[in-house]
Order: structure tokens, then sequence, then C-alpha cells
């Protein structure tokens, strides 16, 4: 027995070990991914078989690092109920990969599977939850953590590895079509929000239940006009203040891969980026896992180097050790043997990937999965319940005049009127597989069924989502005035349809793509509702009949004619496949809404941008002829009930840099109490901003969380911790370092409603 | 006699041994300019006395640096014609202030005046010109050279010395309402027209005539969401490869000062940014005149320290060497004392406001000026010309439908229409001071003056430029009804009014500033026309008659409406007060219009930022609901003749980096041939895109002009010289170099329509 097949070594030593039997042509095996996984099988009537594809990808360089997409199911890879793999059969697949490799390769290395999971994995049958922005909206982490454990749960059960997830975006320009995929645009939640997917994804044992690979490393969010891998024009502080962080606590959390991101920063592609992969993620932050190329990013190095071998050398020398499925990694072999490429950058990205395999325990016993598992655990009533709660968790309630909801469950007759109120599709979000008939619950659905019998429910779809008839107005219009009440669903989608037809195999049809205006490379310029969707509610208003607004949306729409003439609005995010049945349970009251905004919400694109988190120059900050600020701030959502926040005491804090340096932690006491007359959630929020530093500040920074149960007339007793870290700012010398001097504490339920005090940061 | 009074001793030595004599209360007035110097003095019967106040001022620190404002007169200081200073006057004045500091300080150190000319000085009777963005789209550098020469002459024959004139700006984002204060979006373009300003206002001389304060270093256009002094979040790259650049070619042509720009960069105020100040400027580029400080830019520092010492020490620290009218400097004795201020930076600066003093001759024979020269200069027919020439060359026809331009003078029944048509004001751009009745020519003025006498000439306003009444459309509509085309004059306004009445003094009166749209701190988001301007002009279109249409703006204005629907445009910029002269001679074909976009036309604020020279990611540029690009691109501009371009030769061009880095230029020659029939000027361009590089490059660069006049049929052949500076890139190591292997060059009249061949770099 080698050395490395023995588990009483070490990793390292084990990978060393393996390594020094390699050839040049299996190292760069182990660098790529190049074949899509769905070309890898074909199911027949006998089961499944793998390619000619496959086997010939194998044999080329006597093995691969990886396999991506082996389940993924979408428009794009056309895989369907037709053709895919089935739930039970899963594990029975990925077994088949795994033994092909071991016995047809020379050294018998196991593979990586990875696979799409931005909010459950993109395959079928698999549980969905709401995208990131909804579960950014919970403002719960440790919800996120169940959520994503979840989520492991079952790709690990189909033997998949490594679990493709962004957490890492911060949303900084909602015209970016990607902006469902962010928890939000605030650095803090959404490095809790990363922290809680490592943790609920690796699990606690010293073999991870599965490896998210963090999307994108690093400032996508910043790309120029929200144009999707837009060029970041940022400089090194505002990358550290604002886009660095989450990684970095998604690095103490333990993670083991992330993934580069499509953007340049100052002019250098985060593939090509030394400072960024190699400096800041391993020698700043010592992590220790692997970088993953984006898919095309690699190839599009060739917009600097013109020619593969040399693009391969800029990406390895910074410190991408993973290609998806570009070309430029399958030129390594030649690159080295013509001296363009040093062999050093190439043993070092596969030790890389070998230590995960080591680490994953697929050269011991985990290579081969339970076959019975899968059809156990994907799709389990727990993991939907899981999906349940998060959306019930994410939806904001934007406004509620003369407190109109909730709604009576009785006696009431209701119009339910939009595109989105019964259009289970847009509800998912983007990298969304094919649903089965009644896979879900629409917001019509969650209305019918929470609904007393005796209530009346009307539905009219009013209008598409971007299409310009008006051809059901009329019907929209006449159920309206027939109602106490106009439930009317708007938003957006990010439905996808390349021509596939799902009926036939059980499935609901897609939608039309047409309709789109929010996912990947669907950014628009315009925030304001598509079609003639604002048209819709303009009528719908106009029959008197009170008018409660519902968004389904990935990114935050432009309302403020809504704002001003509506009774109430939610916003239900793209909410999963449970989502009708939460906001119905909104509406009636079933629950309290607690979600928080995690971004701003603007008057229009052309105050852009607006966060709440802006440095404040000392000129105005009003456009002559608009509010620079936003709509409804971040943070900002309201409740059935109400809360009040005192400081426990309200002397200036204080704390020394000393204790700060010596890891103490300044505890600042807030009471939370419940005022109104029923029991919910509230999520409290500290902002600082430092009165005192070498740098310019932000007008405020979140810097603890938490989302707290409070009883009618109850106040619980919070407490926040800020030590050298939640005070250090990058000072002028770019050193995170906390100066002395005056912090304002700013504590409260939204970034423009709070009560502050001093701390005192003394030398 | 001291060594200082001495004119034979060489300047240093000079300052040196004058400070050796020199109180520190002395030194800090030197380093103040705190009076408005409309405060300086009271105009009365008897001519003009010095006020207690001013006499107060020079006895607190016993002598001042510099005495700004003197002559402003806007609504802001309150003077016009009633209480400023004469021309015949205005000698008298600044010699009496020479004289009174000269007999009343103890050492009798002359003071520098220094006055506002962001187009001709901001003062009663002085000759304006188009502002910026105006003599931006002539891209005539000689023509700017001219111009700043005529306001020089000005300035000096009033005894001013120093002339606060933006040229550093970059306008990134038209939202921003110094747009009209930007020669263009382009480095290459803003480059060209400082060098201008610079050898224009300092002349040839060894005493410089006026020494131009360089507004604003730097990046103030990059400020975020277009907010005036909105911090700049760019990093280092961005910085250099786009906002540098003006500056050091300011430097290079001789600039003795600058003003330090309001915004921060990546964190640091300008006014904080010893990187920038000292080591860029005075290290890297050897820069040794003043840096000014701007209003209230001092006091904004107090948000990094809380107090004022504190600010003085960062702001001396940086390298501000002259304060304005903050209060920050006042205190730099006191924090001298307290040890908070290292005195060395104290000397250093004033040791350049007094070399500066030295250099302009104020110790030797130039401190007191010919009292009878300013009647001789001031407002003479030769800048008259000057500001006509200039308004000739900037005015862009963008589109020209079925050549209706230009029209028949004699015969035609024009209909003029629109509030811009006849308002001397706003064609005159913010930092105007107050007009005599008729000192300009209005659009209207100038198309009755121009046409033959049996063309009919029918006017209406319209609408106003954000007021919402139509009631003036159906008297528009009437004309409009009855004329054969209709002119039709819309576009912003920067006209200010405090409130002040100037008719009784002979003057116009200001316009109503609610009508406002533009300038200093007026920033919008909506870039659409104004009010009901679009209404308008689909109105007047509606009426059958061909609509013609010319924007007067500091700004670009969205008109996809007009761009689609009308049959002719023009934007005359704010084109000073002859532009109604030149306006009228474009649409007569007196002239053939010349002047080219020097910035991009966006279709509207949604889709911004929009600048020619933007970086292709690889990724989709178009947003999903709207094109990526500009409505007019950069450089676009139309001219009733037409031109065609070739290259001498089709070989690839070679130059060796040896060539390179010992200063040899490639000669690029590109033969322009008027195809057209008459003679006309055409802008000759040269665009470069780096193709192989350690950076990501821009889609082009503009790197070369030439504005050339061909006659009818004429072939003409330019040379562009491309050297070291012109194809360095900042590499990945933050150096100017360049790198080795393929430069694509593209040439044209703008930069959309070029004709291309490449440049191999060998190594």
């Amino acid at each position: 027995m080698n050395k490395y097949q023995n588990s009483n070594y070490p990793i390292n030593e084990r990978v060393e070990e393996l390594m020094s039997h390699m050839s040049l042509k299996e190292k760069v095996g182990q660098l790529n991914q190049k074949l899509y996984g769905w070309n890898a099988y074909i199911k027949s009537s006998n089961g499944y078989e793998l390619t000619k594809t496959f086997k010939e990808h194998v044999s080329k360089f006597d093995g691969i690092g990886a396999l991506y997409g082996l389940f993924r199911a979408d428009p794009w890879s056309g895989v369907d109920f037709s053709n895919g793999i089935s739930v039970e059969d899963s594990a029975v697949v990925t077994n088949m990969v795994q033994k092909y490799i071991k016995e047809n390769t020379r050294l018998g290395i196991p593979v990586l599977i990875s696979e799409e999971c931005p909010h459950g994995q993109q395959t079928l049958d698999s549980t969905l939850f709401p995208t990131n922005i909804g579960s950014g909206a919970s403002w719960n982490p440790e919800l996120q953590q169940e959520v994503s454990s979840n989520v492991a749960e079952e790709l690990s059960a189909r033997g998949v590895h490594l679990g493709l997830v962004s957490t890492l975006d911060i949303m900084r320009d909602p015209r970016w079509g990607r902006t469902e995929e962010c928890f939000s645009e605030d650095t803090y939640l959404t490095s809790k929000m990363t922290e809680a997917v490592v943790r609920g994804m690796q699990g606690e044992d010293e073999v991870p239940k599965i490896i998210p690979v963090l999307k994108h490393f690093i400032a996508q969010g910043a790309g120029v006009g929200g144009h999707n891998s837009g060029p970041a024009l940022i400089g090194e502080r505002e990358l550290r203040e604002v886009f660095l962080p989450p990684m970095k606590a998604g690095v103490e959390a333990g993670a083991l891969a992330c993934m580069a991101a499509y953007n340049e920063i100052d002019g250098v592609p985060c593939h090509a980026n030394q400072q960024l992969l190699t400096e800041i993620l391993r020698k700043e932050w010592k992590f220790n896992g692997i970088v993953m190329a984006d898919g095309n990013a690699l190839d599009r190095l060739l917009m600097l180097t013109g020619e593969k071998e040399l693009a391969a050398a800029y990406a390895l020398r910074a410190g991408v050790d993973l290609s998806l499925w570009d070309d430029v990694y399958l030129t390594i072999e030649q690159g080295v043997k013509k001296g363009k490429i040093n062999m050093e950058l190439v043993d070092q990205a596969v030790s890389r990937v070998l230590f995960l395999k080591f680490k994953l325990g697929l050269f011991d016993n985990q290579c081969f999965v339970d076959e019975d598992r899968p059809a156990m655990v994907v799709g389990c009533d727990k993991f939907k319940k899981s999906s349940l709660e998060m959306a019930r968790q994410s939806i904001v309630l934007l406004k509620n005049d003369e407190n109109i909801l909730p709604l009576n469950k009785n006696g009431n007759r209701i119009a339910v009127i939009g595109p989105n109120a019964d259009n289970l599709y847009n509800m998912l979000g983007d990298y969304t597989p094919p649903q089965r008939k009644d896979s879900g619950v629409t917001i019509l659905d969650g209305i019918h069924s929470l609904a007393d019998p005796d209530t009346e429910v009307m539905y009219a779809r009013g209008c598409g989502i971007r299409d310009k008839s008006k051809s059901d107005f009329n019907n929209a219009k006449e159920i309206a005035r027939k109602s106490d009440v106009a439930v009317v669903v708007l938003g957006g989608s990010s439905t996808r349809d390349f021509g596939m037809e799902f009926e036939d195999n059980g499935a609901v049809k897609s939608y039309d793509e047409t309709e789109m205006d929010c996912g990947e490379n669907v950014d628009v310029a315009n925030l304001n509702l598509g079609g003639v969707q604002e048209e819709l509610v303009m009528e719908i208003c106009a029959t008197g009949t009170p008018v409660i607004v519902v968004l389904i949306q990935g990114r935050p729409h432009s309302i403020p004619w809504i704002a001003k003439n509506c009774k109430a609005i939610l916003s239900g995010w793209y909410p999963g496949p449970q989502g009708g049945q939460a906001i119905a349970e909104v509406l009636f009251g079933n629950i309290s809404p607690n979600g928080k905004l995690p971004v701003s919400m603007p008057i229009s694109s052309m105050q852009l941008p607006v966060y709440y988190n802006y440095k404040n120059s000392g000129a105005k900050e009003d456009y002559h002829d608009m509010d620079g600020k936003a709509l409804y701030p971040f943070g900002h959502g309201l409740s059935y009930t109400s809360f009040e926040f005192n400081f426990a005491n309200d002397k200036t804090e204080e704390i020394t840099l000393a204790d700060l340096n010596s890891s103490k932690k300044l505890h600042i006491t807030v009471e939370v109490k419940n005022t109104g007359n029923r029991d919910g959630y509230e999520v409290v929020q500290l902002y600082t901003k430092d009165l005192q530093a070498s740098v310019t500040q932000r007008i405020k920074e979140l810097k603890g969380l938490n989302k707290v149960w409070v009883k009618a007339g109850e106040t619980k007793i919070i407490t926040f911790m800020l030590g050298h870290e939640g005070l250090a700012i990058w000072n002028i010398a770019m050193n995170p370092e906390v100066e002395p001097g005056t912090v304002r504490l700013m504590v409260g339920g939204s970034s423009n409603t709070v009560i502050s005090k001093d701390l005192l940061v003394k030398n």
C-alpha cells in the first residue's frame, strides 16, 4: 500500500506522496473539469450508462479533477424529467462514475462531483428554498445555517462533494440581474450569512458534509453600471471595507473553496489577480482550500495575453487551482514543456485539489455512497418546512396604512390579481431546475387554502411581467370592483425557457423567457416594474377598492407611485416553492411579518447608487430633481406589533485600545420592548460611526444584528459585543486598526430608526 | 536693502531671506485669504474706500497671502453695477489694496489678488466665453490658448494675479451639475485643453501674465452618483489612467498653481492626501507651485479630526499651501505653539506662496499696474471675436436628415420657439457676472440679424426650462403651423438669482432660479429635458412643420425621442454671449458646423455611466431593456461637407521598445479628403487599443487630435506622433511602461467611425 492510501498519515504527506507518482499529464487532469457533467451519462430503459465522451475525457489526461453538472437540470443543460437522473438513482450514478475512474485510470484518483446549489440543488426533485436576497431579508443566520445544512444533506446523499453557491456578492447596484443571488447590500449581514452557509454545508465533523464553493471572489457587485461581470473600478480601501469581509468570515468559519469572480478590479481580472487570490486570501487570511475558476473566465484572459498558455500561466500564478469548463487549463502540459508555465505553480494547484479529496475522505471510505439514501433524504418534509420557515421570515412589510393588514379570513371578497399571483416558476429565481406539477404553492394557492370557506377569492392575471398587453385589465378591474380588497401580486421573473416542453413528463411548462427581467446576464437599466404592471395597479386603485401590493422579485423595483397610493406593500422576493403559503400566512395574520430589507429600495435607477452606508462628504445628498435617499431604507420592515428600544444605561461607553488589542469586547446592552398586542420577532440592529478617524467614514455601518422573539408586553435584553474587528477601520496606512476617539453607537429596528449614544475609545 | 528686495538674487534665496525676517504670525497670514474680497472695499460717490473689515483683516496677521474675490460679481457676492468696481477703476482699486498693505504691514509683502475666471472673469463687463464643455467641443486647443490669453489679459490689466479656472475635471457622470465646467469625458482632450489654458494664461515671458489655479485636483468627476463633491471610490489605476494626466500635462506646460478638489479618493479627502499633493504632484511630476484649498474643504476635514488645529496639520502635511475662506488655517499659530503642527510644514507652505509672489515680480516692479490699461483691454473687440470664434467651433451638429440644414436665408418663414431661444443668461453658464442689457446675441437675435429681410421670423417662448406651464403651447404651435421650419431651442439653465434686481442699473434682470437645472450643486437624477420641453417639441412636431432642435445646455441631455423624430439637432452647449450669432451662422450655412461631442450623449440616466472608453469585460454590454451605449458617441459631429480617411500606407507599423525608450516616436500618416462640395474643418481623431497587456484595456483611447481646414475636393496629410507616453500603460506593477505586442491604431472623424491598422511594438 502506498502512503497516500493510508489514512493514518497526515493529509499533506499523503498528497505529497501521491504527487510523486503522478505524471505531468495526470496532474493537468486534476486541474480540469472540462466536460459538462450532463454529457457524462445517458439514461435508457436499462438504467444509466457512461458515455463515450465521458470515457474519452477521462482517458485524455488519465483522470479528472472534478466533474461539473452531472445533475444540473435546466433549459441550458437540456436535462429534464425525461433524461435526467432520478432521485432514487442519484447515488447509483455517482458511484458508477467513481468506480469507472477508479478502475480505468492509472492511479484511480477519485473525482470531485461539483454542482450548482444557489437555493437548493439545481436538479430534479431537490428541495428549493428562497433565493439569497430573500434569505438575506430574514436577517436570520441561524435559519440560513439550517437551510444550508439541508441543501448539503441532499447533495451529500447523491454523492456530490462541491456545492457552488453565491454568498459573497454584495449588491451595490440593483440593475444587476444577479441581485437575487446577493444576501444584501451590506458587508456585515452578508458575512454572517456566509458563515452560516459554510457551517451549515460543511457541518461540524472532521470530514466536511459538503464543501461549498463560495461565489464570487470578489467585488462582482461593484461591476460598473450594474453590468454583469462589468469592471470594478474601486480602490483597495473600498474593496477591503465593503467586499472582502464576507470571504474572510467564510475562511474563519472553515471555508475550503471559493470561485473567482468574472470581474476585474482596477484593471486586474480576479482570475489573474495574485494580490487577491494569493496575497490576501492565502497569506493574509490563511485560506488553504481551492480557488475554482468561473466558466469562460479563464478563456477571457486571452483579452490580456492573446494566447492560452500564457493565460494559464497568469491564472496559476494568481492562484486559480481548478478550471470549470474553459480551454485554457487544458494547455498547461504544453505550456510547461515550452517553459511558459512554472511547474511549481502546477504542483501547488494540484496539491490543493488533492488536499480536498483527502479532506473529503475520498481516498478512504467516503468515495462511494449509500445508494438508498437519496430517496430518504431528498425532498423530505423536514426540508420543505425549513424552506417554508425561511420564506416566512423573508417577507418584508414595507407599508401598512390604517393597519389594513392582516386581512379578515372570513366573510371577505378578495380579488387576487397580477402576473405573479399564480406562477410557480416566477417564485423560484434563476438557476432553477424543472418542476413537477403542483410542486409548490403559489400566492393564489396559499390564499385559497388559508381563507375560510365563506371567503370569496377571485383571480385575474391582469397582465404579464414585460408583455404590454392590457387585454385582461377589464377582467381584473371587474373582480376588483366586486371585492373588499385587492391583492395585486407584481414584480419580476427570472424564469428561463430555452424551448423545452416539460408537460409530457409531468412537469409544468417553463415560462416564456420574453417575460424575464432578472437573473444572470439579465441586467436592466430601468428599475420600474416591467410591462404594464404599474398601469394595472393604477387602474385597480382607481376602482376604489383598497389595494395591497405583493412584490415577487429578485431585485428591488422602483415603486414610488405604489408607495404613495397603495394601502399596504409586501416584498416577498423570490420566496421559493412554499412562498405562497408564507405570504398568505402574513396576509391573514397567521404570522406577523418580520423580514427586514437587506437592500435599499431606490426611488428610481436614475438616483443610483443608493445604499445606506454611503459617505457624506459634506455636500448636498439630494438631487435637484429627486431625493438622494432610498424610498425604503435598508433594515426597514414593519410588523403587526411594535417595538421600543432603550439602552440599558445612558452613560457614554468606554474602552481602551489596550483592552481591544487583548481581545476584550465592549458589551452594549439594549432593552427591546414589544409595545403592541401580539407576539412577534424583531431584528435589533446595531450601527456604528467612527467620529474621529484618519480616513472618511460611512454615515453608519451595521455591526450587530439579533433577531429576537418578544411576547406582547415583554421586554427582552439583548447584548451586542464589539471588539477589535468591529471597531477597526482600514486606516490611512491601510492597516486594520482601532483609532482612539469617539464612536457613535446606534440601535434600532431599521437603519433609519435608531437610538444612539457614544463610545469613547481611549488611548 | 534686504536681499529679498534685490532682484539680482535667485528667487529661492530671496524667499529664504525674507522668511528669516518673518514672525510665525506673519507667516500664518501668508497662508490665508479668509476675507471675501467684495467686503474689502466700498464704492461711494467719491470713489472707492478700503473697509474697516479689510484693514482689521490685514492687521490681524500683519499681512495676507492673497485676497479672493475683490472683483467677484454675482448674486452670491451681492456685487452688481451699483456697488462693484468699474472697468475704469479696476487697477485703481488693486493698486490701492497693494499700497495699503505695503504701507501698513511690517514687511509690506504684496498680496496675491485671486479671482474666478471659468469662462472669462466673473466680474462686471468682462469678456465672456463659452463654458468649458463648449470649448471642449471645439477640439481646438490652439483656439483655447487664444481665449485663455484674452482672459489673462483682462485679469492682468485689472491687477489680478491668480485666475481660478476649472480645467482638470473629467466628466464621467453628466448628472453632475459641474459638467459644464469640464472640457470632456476624455483624458487626452482634457489634457490638451489644460495645456492650452496654462500656456494662454501664463504666456511665454519669464514673468507669468496670470497664474491659473487649475481646478480641481483631482477626480471630482468621479464623485459617486454624480453628486457634487461626492466620494470617488476609484482605485489607483483608474485614477492614473483617467484623472491624473491633465494635471501632469499642466505641470509640464509650466503650471504654477492648482486647487485641491472637494472629493475624497478611496477614503482620503484630497485636502488631506499626501500621496496626491506631495508624492505624485511634487515628487513625481516636479510641480513647484502652490496648492490652494477649495472653499469649505479645509473646514470639512473636521469630519476626520473633530478639531481645527489637527485639520490644519493634516492639510499642511498633505501639501495644501493656501486656504481660501476657511477657518482651519487661521489656527495654525496656536497649532504650532501646542506642538500639533510641525513648523517645517508651515515654512514650506509659506515659501511656496512667497515663491509665487517673487515669480510674479510683485517685489520688483509688477506690484502696481497701469491704471489706464483696463479700459483699453477689457471687453475689447478682439476678445469678443475670440469668443464668437470659440462659439462657432463649439457647435455640434448631431443629426441632419435630408440635409435640412443649412436653411435658406431668404423667403422662409421661420418659427423660433423655446425657453432658450431668447434668453441671454441661459447661454452663459454658472459663475456668470451680471450682464448689461444687449451685451450678447441670443439665438433669436442671431436669426433676425442673419435672415434676409424677406424672411419672416416669428417667436414664441413655448415653455420654461423646468416650469410645467403649457400656457404658451398654443402660441408656439400656431407660429409653427404658419412656418416652413421650426427652430426649437431647448436645453438647460445655470442662471442664478438670489433676489437681486439689476434693471435699475442698466442690466437685465437675472433669471428665475427655480428654472435652474445645472451648475455647481445643481446635480440632477434625470437627464431628460426639464419641465414640459419634450412635450413642447412633440406638439410642434405634430404640426407637421419640420423641426430643428437647438440645445443650449451645460450637460448632455437625454433626447431619444428628439433624436428619432426631429429633422436636425444642434448642440450649442452654453455658447457665451456671441452664441446666438454663431448658431445662426450654422443654421444659415455661413459656416459649416465643426464641433465634435466632447462627451457621450446618453439615452437615459438609467444607463449611466456611459463613456466611450469603457472596458469590455467579455459580457453583455447592453441592458435587457436598453442599449448600453450612448445615443450619440464621443467625438461625433456632422458637417455640411463630408470627409474620407485613409492611412498613407496599409502596412503594419513597427517600433521597438528601445526606440520608444530613447524618445523616438512613431509617425502615423493619414490622408483626409474633403469629399463634399464646400470647405470645412474636420477633427481627425486617433485612437489606440493595446491588444496584449498585463492589465485590461479600454475599448479605445484617444491619443491624438488634429483639427484641420480642408477645401472641397482637397486631400490633406495629417501626421500623428505616438511615443512612449502615448503607448505606455499603467502596468500590473503600476508603472507607466510600454509592453511589447500589438496595438490597434484607429483613425476617423468620431470615436465610432474609424479606419484601423496595427502597430507591432517589438521587444
